[in-house]
């Protein structure tokens, strides 16, 4: 099944790149509201789950025997910049946990602002572990681990307690059954396990309303919901998607993105949870997408209308600043999204 | 039409990402030798056809009267990292036209490497125009307004004289007419202009035989070949496709990489050229699509054979360097290259 054009990019009066992907909506219930493209395939979630993964942290009392506070809840389900908050977040974590950034096993990163990686060249450091946007959510893991009484190291095993108990979870909430064959190692180390988009979708209406959940594992979800959208900029960072419209839209969203065009999001307010990949990875095509498919479903506010619409539409500019063109949602996408969804 | 997957990403057993394209092969009389995708479809050619943007400047015997040395004609052809010797050879470019950074019109770019970064960062500065990729082509098109005795000022514009002779000569090396309606503004600010692969394609095989030109013309497609394969690194780079496949096969071919997945290739040897277009623009994309072309179409010595099979099936690492997944042609565009080229 060839994927629709769901995102152009365009120069002058032309479209200069085409982007294809595929979209699922769901409702609480495992009902398919809307799909685009092939929501069968298997897709690797990378880091759009990594709410899920958080889940044992809570739902277990670790984070609550860690003292863990909303910030640092966030930032268990962040991808964030390795700006210094998230940075210096992650290292509390890990020393509420008794242990260290030695212990963390993701690998390092640049942080993704040029004025960051400055502060850290003009110290003359290199970005240890503590930088990798995945650290919160190791620091997640590591604390979990020494709570459970596992051991830490190879945490990011998938044999490990941690990353079963993660696997067990997905299973449930997605409906999917994750085998050895469907798993890939992600960028951080720890296994990511390939499912349909309709069951990633399936996934994040029921952690958005809880629906058919034991009452603990409700209340687990609805904590990191909360975490999330009380305290988006530990998610992300300045100047992302996921912090600028999770904290415009106050708690009517939760929105995630992963690695090579994968974007998932729950809406409470309507019962459904949305995933979406970009065939060929990319993010201004995923990202396009979901602010696409947000503003098809939403009764917006100005301030909403107005930051979605960043995301929506952005220019494509030249080194001068001039603008040569622009991203947008493709025609066939748009009247796909409206006769399904409006 | 819909142009089929050219590229595959994996992780694990998986394929996770499919990058789609189109490519063109064409000999020196014009002759579609090869079609992938559709060749008929405008494409802008972007940094990919700074050779013929170079071409002006050394048929007027503008580079000659600035005394440019190899060095010098291959960074007019550059899309380069910013290094040390890229941004002094820019500079010395200008001064030899009496001119400097400030009349560069391309906007400035921070280097491609970290260590470049760090050290305008620890030299407590912000990149200038020099070290935008494009400064030395720039700094070409200085060089030629000053010996024609047109104005400095406003030389990336439409209308200004340097980019009208730039304009005719891709007309008549593509054979295409280039209206404004195909005109869209470039990342440095110079107008590009959209033209079909198999133009382009014929423009490279043209440019690297000299078929059908006067001699003149003929003369400076030579100077310029022989600058970028003699002088590799200032074409690109550490690490990078153009720099490494230029160097190894030590004057078989030219290849230049464009912005947005492009990639054209002159092979003499063959009397053909070759362009192509990764749809999504990325250039993890358009590199595989390049090497394995050449794979395909070129009896390769070893060491020739090892350099392309690094762009050719390049490895997907996590921040350890575990190899999680690779970058690989896929089964059908391998099957129809050979079918149409081996």
């Amino acid at each position: 099944m060839t994927n629709p054009v769901t995102v152009e990019v365009t120069r002058g009066d032309l479209v200069e790149c085409r982007h294809r992907g595929s979209l699922a909506v769901v409702d609480d219930t495992g009902k398919l509201i809307c799909a685009i493209g092939d929501v069968e395939a298997r897709v690797f979630p990378r880091s759009a789950i990594k709410v899920l993964q958080a889940l044992p942290l809570v739902e277990s009392g670790a984070a609550e025997a860690l003292d863990l506070d909303q910030a640092e809840l966030a930032l268990c389900c962040s991808s964030h910049n390795g700006e210094g908050v998230h940075v210096k977040s992650a290292r509390v974590m890990l020393l509420k946990a008794g242990l260290s950034e030695d212990d963390l096993e993701c690998g390092s990163q640049w942080p993704k602002r040029m004025e960051d990686i400055a502060e850290l060249i003009r110290a003359d450091e290199t970005p240890g572990a503590l930088y990798n946007n995945c650290s919160g959510k190791h620091a997640g893991f590591l604390g979990l681990a020494k709570i459970l009484g596992a051991p830490t190291k190879g945490y990011v095993l998938p044999d490990h307690p941690v990353q079963q108990e993660i696997k067990s979870i997905v299973e449930e909430f997605t409906g999917e059954t994750l085998t050895t064959d469907v798993c890939g190692t992600d960028g951080c180390s720890i296994p990511t396990y390939a499912s349909p988009l309709k069951g990633l979708a399936r996934a994040f209406a029921v952690f958005g309303t809880g629906e058919g959940l034991e009452p603990n594992r409700a209340d687990a979800c609805e904590q990191l919901f909360e975490a999330c959208v009380n305290e988006p900029f530990m998610v992300a960072g300045t100047d992302r998607f996921c912090t600028d419209v999770m904290k415009v839209f106050k708690g009517r969203v939760f929105v995630k993105t992963g690695a090579e065009g994968v974007f998932c999001a729950s809406i409470p307010e309507k019962g459904i949870g949305i995933a979406l990949k970009c065939d060929d990875g990319a993010s201004r095509g995923s990202e396009c997408m979901m602010a696409a498919v947000l503003e098809v479903l939403l009764d917006l506010n100005e301030d909403e209308a107005k930051v979605l619409n960043t995301y929506v539409n952005p220019p494509v500019l030249t080194r001068i600043d001039f603008k040569a063109g622009d991203i947008r949602p493709s025609e066939e996408f748009l009247t796909d999204l409206k006769a399904e969804l409006a």
